[in-house]
């Protein structure tokens, strides 16, 4: 990329570096910052901004299929937790504690929400009575804490935003009609709003949440081929109803433990944006998502109605778009335009003197940056479609190189050698021990993305073991 | 209230035991409940839906005037906290520390916010460089956490929930504006939306927020009589910038510190608001904020045709109402007129076969208990004027009580004597000494509220040591 010096200089090249490159981005285009505290992030305008709109999509569709938002303390005491065995040992390691409050210390440690399944077992069982009550089917938009110890802005942060489900049904199957349901939203808001294909699945034994009967995800590839775990839906069945007491008198008048589920997004999915999409010119956010949609590059503006006719346009756009007008003094348009790439804004506009003589704009496309001179008169009508070939044209482009970037193993020399040439998935069928997966891990770096909904008959034997193989696994190493 | 006993048999009347009432409709309407951490609420469903209608008609308030959102930490190292002496001092005896995280003792605790004004202000003096990039304008909708000893639903909890807004400026006169605006916005969506009149002024020195130069809030008044400070607003001056080295090289190319400010309001506004509107029956929401605006009950609804009609009417009325039919086949229509009273839903609507043949319905409002029979169809109109007209005559209520229990008292003698048999505000001319406002907080338990803008000349001299007079104050007991 030739042009590259003039305009982002203090961005590592994607190719060269594509971590650097990553947090270079996440810096430079203003999404978030560093804070004083250790593995945390501060997440600015810009970057909130998107979190915002995806917030509100998936707000939508979560309360069009009954779902109703709740509050649920921050702090849990330390008993709550140890409640459910494999969870308190999945969780505990990286779990922060209060003991002093109030100028005193505390008689039971609290610990800070690395997820609530324990809050709402506990509320649960205090407001579940009949079959009448249910199903409960709650969530909560929120930060938790998780200490890890390597952290990378958005993907992996100490505190981060998300939401979180928790439901309790009457029965095994309406729990499970729900487990998946929302595993399709995640899908829906993933590739519909986010422009990133998904592979959607089971998580193995291995790989599912600590607690949960089935963990099911939905899985994104970065453009350098990582695997990322983008939204997930765990099946609970009783395990967490029945230490907690959850139960209700059901239809025959007998007592019995409730059926559960909980599923949750993170802000790691702007990780997952930024990785799916950008390029060496910055960010590239899909227009349904972008916080601002067409920005507007006066050309010449000082001279007579530049400013006017630009703002007048503003005003026509803003009727049915996010716009905004850089009518900084203090910085060349060639800077106006790098700036307006490097964040990523899926449309430019620019008009001068001349263009408005002609009656026209230039509409400069981020995903292409294609030149596309276009009368005043449908305005309108011809950024509406722009901006969708743009949301088309980024899924498709994702979804070639997912296509790409997948690739079948018979043996494990294949499976070696295909990864570290070209990255990205590997198919390869599995026994369904444990063993087998870790060597796997062990020899390749990959881990078991999940057990595909779409399965595949690659052949009749384990690619690790060669005894008979049960299922078709993706593969796949992650940041 | 003769009835009473009928359909609130748990619920504490409202005139012998408020506190109690208070409470018990917090649990009994559903709003919110206990938790297992001592001092934090559970906010349920439909508590939780009144919040978010504050929340969207603050946050579209807020960004109309410039303002951003973000996400800043929630763990604040105890080194940053102590940078600006009132403030900790101010603070420090509610902090709640972590001192253990991810299975290790840490070297610095780390403070879960009470408020972010050294997290904000850090940030900013890490990002501010000329005063091109002024003002910054950066809200945060989050939770914060202060070890209360007494706690009360909504009104003082141990978390709550909140927006804290934090403004740096180019200069005094910019940052002194926006604080003023920013309580002016307050005062609409309190007045406007709550239907509850508010007193806006100063607080004292005694009274203002640690750290701040000036303190402004708006003050509403309970149904029995106390005050609750329902929204602040902070003009800080150079107080945070200057330590925290918060500058920028002016338009004169020298360096000067910003000026700063920060605002909030809180999940407090909910127990402002039963407390404002409730009475023996229940809840009284405001139908601007009400999670539901109409509640359809059908009568007789097992008759051929009710149930199909019920629905027609609701399908209409959500065009343009937050409407819901309560269609339970296990309890009387009776049972569920008493909920809808007391989850405070402003209009019920009851439709049964006589009805239906008349093509009419009858609308029963929860400010008056009026029933009004209306024909279905200018249903929609007759809804939206009657909406409104619940709203106005819930304000005007609050507002003719504010007016009753507003005194004025020249001496001590009658100061007290006017708080102990009717409660409510005192209007008292006052020195400016704080000895003076301790005096009288002692002898009457009643706190200053403010000095308020709108100034009258009661006497010359002070209400408790006979000096000359600065200001008039208004004070009242509060919760």
């Amino acid at each position: 990329m030739a042009k590259k010096e003039e305009f982002v200089k203090d961005i590592a090249d994607i190719d060269e570096d594509f971590a650097k490159w990553y947090t270079d981005i996440v810096i430079k285009a203003d999404l978030a910052d560093y804070a004083d505290t250790k593995g945390c992030i501060a997440i600015k305008p810009y970057g909130f901004a998107i979190w915002e709109n995806i917030k509100d999509i998936a707000d939508k569709l979560f309360k069009e299929t009954g779902i109703k938002n709740v509050y649920f303390p921050l702090l849990i005491p330390e008993s709550l937790l140890q409640k459910e065995k494999d969870h308190v040992e999945g969780f505990a390691p990286e779990v922060a504690f209060v003991t002093e409050a109030g100028g005193e210390k505390l008689d039971e440690k609290l610990c800070i929400r690395p997820t609530s399944e324990t809050v709402f077992s506990t509320l649960y069982s205090k407001w579940l009575k009949s079959w009448r009550d249910l199903p409960m089917e709650y969530n909560q938009w929120c930060s938790v804490l998780r200490w890890e110890k390597e952290t990378r802005p958005f993907l992996r942060s100490r505190e981060f935003l998300w939401q979180e489900g928790h439901t309790i049904h009457e029965t095994k199957e309406e729990a499970m009609k729900r487990t998946l349901k929302m595993l399709e939203i995640y899908a829906s808001i993933v590739e519909d709003y986010l422009a990133i294909p998904v592979l959607r699945g089971k998580k193995t034994e291995k790989e599912k949440f600590s607690g949960a009967e089935e963990t099911y995800t939905i899985e994104t590839l970065t453009r350098d081929g990582r695997a990322l775990q983008s939204g997930t839906s765990h099946y609970f069945g009783q395990n967490f109803t029945k230490p907690f007491e959850v139960k209700f008198q059901n239809r025959d008048g007998n007592e019995e433990y409730a059926y559960q589920t909980s599923w949750g997004i993170s802000t790691r999915l702007i990780g997952a944006l930024i990785m799916a999409h950008g390029d060496n010119r910055g960010l590239k956010i899909p227009p349904k998502v972008a916080p601002i949609q067409v920005r507007i590059i006066p050309i010449a503006m000082h001279k007579e109605g530049v400013l006017e006719k630009v703002h007048e346009l503003k005003t026509r756009l803003q009727k049915d778009f996010r716009v905004e007008v850089d009518d900084r003094d203090n910085v060349t348009p060639g800077f106006k335009f790098n700036d307006c790439e490097l964040k990523g804004i899926p449309l430019r506009i620019e008009m001068g003197p001349r263009d408005i003589e002609n009656n026209e704009c230039i509409l400069v496309r981020r995903d292409t940056i294609e030149k596309i001179t276009v009368k005043l008169d449908n305005i309108n009508e011809e950024v509406k479609n722009i901006l969708e070939d743009i949301q088309n044209n980024m899924f498709n482009i994702c979804k070639q190189r997912l296509q790409e970037k997948t690739q079948i193993a018979k043996t494990m020399e294949e499976f070696e050698e295909k990864i570290n040439t070209n990255q990205g998935y590997i198919k390869a069928m599995w026994c369904g021990n444990v063993e087998c997966e870790d060597k796997i891990k062990e020899r390749t770096n990959a881990h078991s993305r999940c057990i595909p909904f779409e399965q595949e008959t690659l052949s009749d034997t384990c690619v690790c073991c060669g005894k008979k193989a049960k299922y078709m696994v993706v593969w796949g190493r992650q940041y």
